[in-house]
């Protein structure tokens, strides 16, 4: 089936009509596409290492209609692909798009979805090169999946004890931004940039192309479950254990009011939250000075919260006054550090 | 997310356990796969020139339960990918495969499944390198993204007055299996090899290969809509009019024989009846000595149906007694040629 081809459209819009409107909506043609939307396969240029990557957006599990403007949900599906790419040190190139629509969608919806991914396409170079349209009687679903060229790739498996726990930007922000898009009355100096971090997430593409480049720089993960979960992945893959150092956890000042609105503690969020799309990578001892030419290269600062364990050693958070609690996938309960 | 997350799985069925379940029931690992299932992207060898394509299939629209074995729709789910990257001249190689699970859905057949995917995968080389799995709250939808490797590529764009209008095997096959899967107690002599042709197909992998690799071949297609509309894809590709030859179709006996059953013309089924994934090719003047080489290598006939002309002199098929009758996407209604 060609990459293109819708299986009976909303009513009211031909098939070749609704794929039309939409492949406006994206940019479809560009440096190393020589066959794009309208046969039977894409032939795109790639260096011989291709990065590729998929992630399914579902309403009801992923979104919410309601909670979600359909140009936020486009933007997010591409925008979490990308974000994988950059996790292994790569540029993203090549989309594919598949969406399922359910009956009685708008045509509007539809078109604000793809201007969202066209949005996202854009903003970090990805050219969209096919997919599929089909009905379902279920939930609206975007199905998208990305190439990407790769040089040196970093995975989740190298971190080695002695290597310090790094991240990008600072954490929890997506969750409190989900929070304030839930209560929109609550007003926190900063709040903008929150509900952004939450709605058009932006994946550290010019990180993780700093981060591969440097030797000393040994795995690296995306934060999309959540900093105490998505670390978990990396000592698991590379065997090892960690030390987070709590206070050292970057976390926003409108994050810190935003969580006093809530009740929380900010660290909840930051270790818990997930869907910040920041990097976490493992480094060499002695990568500070890397560390701040990163940070420049990338526009965004890169932190270091900890460091490797040899994997006896455990899985630990030092917090406040020294105490440590286990470091557990679900992130950070406050509660759990007060008890001895 | 990495290419593997589940996100919700069927109950009593953990996340971890589920993928592992899976990933045992398909080929994950093979020449060319350098990261596989378990991060943020995998990490795949492929040639300069790289063909990508997805198909979906959503159950209600593409399948149903009831009609079709849950190993059949796996099966399906990548041939349809694979007839895609055969009609482009391509190998395929690595699969990402996205599935969304609808509540109540058994491990068992989410396993058949994944079996035959896994039969499809190693019916022709492909490695799943990746996908994700989540629930949904509507129909079963299996989403398959295909990458293959090129030499030269086979188009829809490239035939020329004059050309012949090729296919491979037989047609209507799979429609006339569709027809004895609802009608299980009609008896025809073949019927078994209809039936599979409808469940489980198989893509000319070998024969586009063989074609893509001789200049004379112009442009192909996979016939996955319809003989006539997958013709029609190619002439509005190309710019260009054609006639088929009616008589000149091949029909398979058993074809023949429930299309008699079925009170039907068996050319209704080979022009209109879709999802032969037999593959439509067109070829300069003088191709017959090396369609019978493409025949012998890639084990099928290949039969010349009709031939190209300039795209004034319109799309026409050649009836019975020199009638003409206009050639629709719908494929042939036989009652128009009766018609003067």
């Amino acid at each position: 089936m060609p990459p293109s081809r819708v299986d009976r459209p909303p009513r009211r819009v031909g098939e070749f009509d609704l794929i039309e409107r939409l492949r406006r909506l994206v940019p479809t043609a560009g440096p190393g596409v020589r066959t794009g939307i309208g046969d039977d396969a894409a032939v795109v240029s790639l260096p011989r290492r291709t990065l590729v990557t998929c992630d399914v957006q579902v309403e009801g599990v992923h979104f919410r209609r309601g909670m979600s403007a359909p140009g936020d949900v486009g933007w997010r599906a591409l925008a979490v692909n990308v974000s994988d790419i950059a996790s292994m040190g790569g540029a993203p190139r090549y989309a594919l798009v598949s969406v399922l629509l359910p009956p009685g969608v708008s045509l509007r919806d539809v078109e604000a979805m793809y201007r969202g991914i066209g949005q996202a396409a854009r903003a970090h170079g990805v050219i969209v090169v096919g997919g599929n349209i089909s009905r379902t009687s279920g939930p609206l679903a975007l199905d998208v999946t990305l190439l990407g060229e790769a040089g040196r790739v970093l995975t989740r498996g190298g971190a080695r004890p002695g290597d310090g726990v790094w991240v990008t930007g600072t954490l929890g922000n997506a969750a409190a931004g989900l929070f304030l898009a839930r209560r929109p009355r609550v007003r926190v100096r900063g709040a903008r940039a929150l509900l952004r971090a939450y709605r058009r997430p932006s994946p550290r593409v010019r990180a993780g192309r700093a981060l591969a480049a440097r030797s000393a720089v040994t795995a690296a993960i995306d934060i999309s479950d959540g900093t105490a979960q998505d670390l978990a992945h990396v000592l698991d893959a590379s065997g090892v254990g960690a030390v987070v150092h709590l206070e050292r956890v970057p976390v926003a000042p409108a994050v810190v009011a935003a969580a006093q609105a809530a009740h929380l503690d900010p660290y909840v969020w930051a270790l818990g939250g997930g869907e910040d799309y920041e990097l976490l990578f493992t480094a060499r001892p002695g990568f500070e000075t890397s560390a701040r030419a990163v940070a420049r290269v990338a526009g965004v600062a890169v932190t270091r919260i900890g460091e490797i364990v040899p994997r006896r050693a455990g899985r630990w958070i030092a917090g406040p006054a020294g105490r440590r609690t286990p470091l557990r996938p679900a992130g950070w309960d406050h509660l759990a550090t007060r008890a001895p």
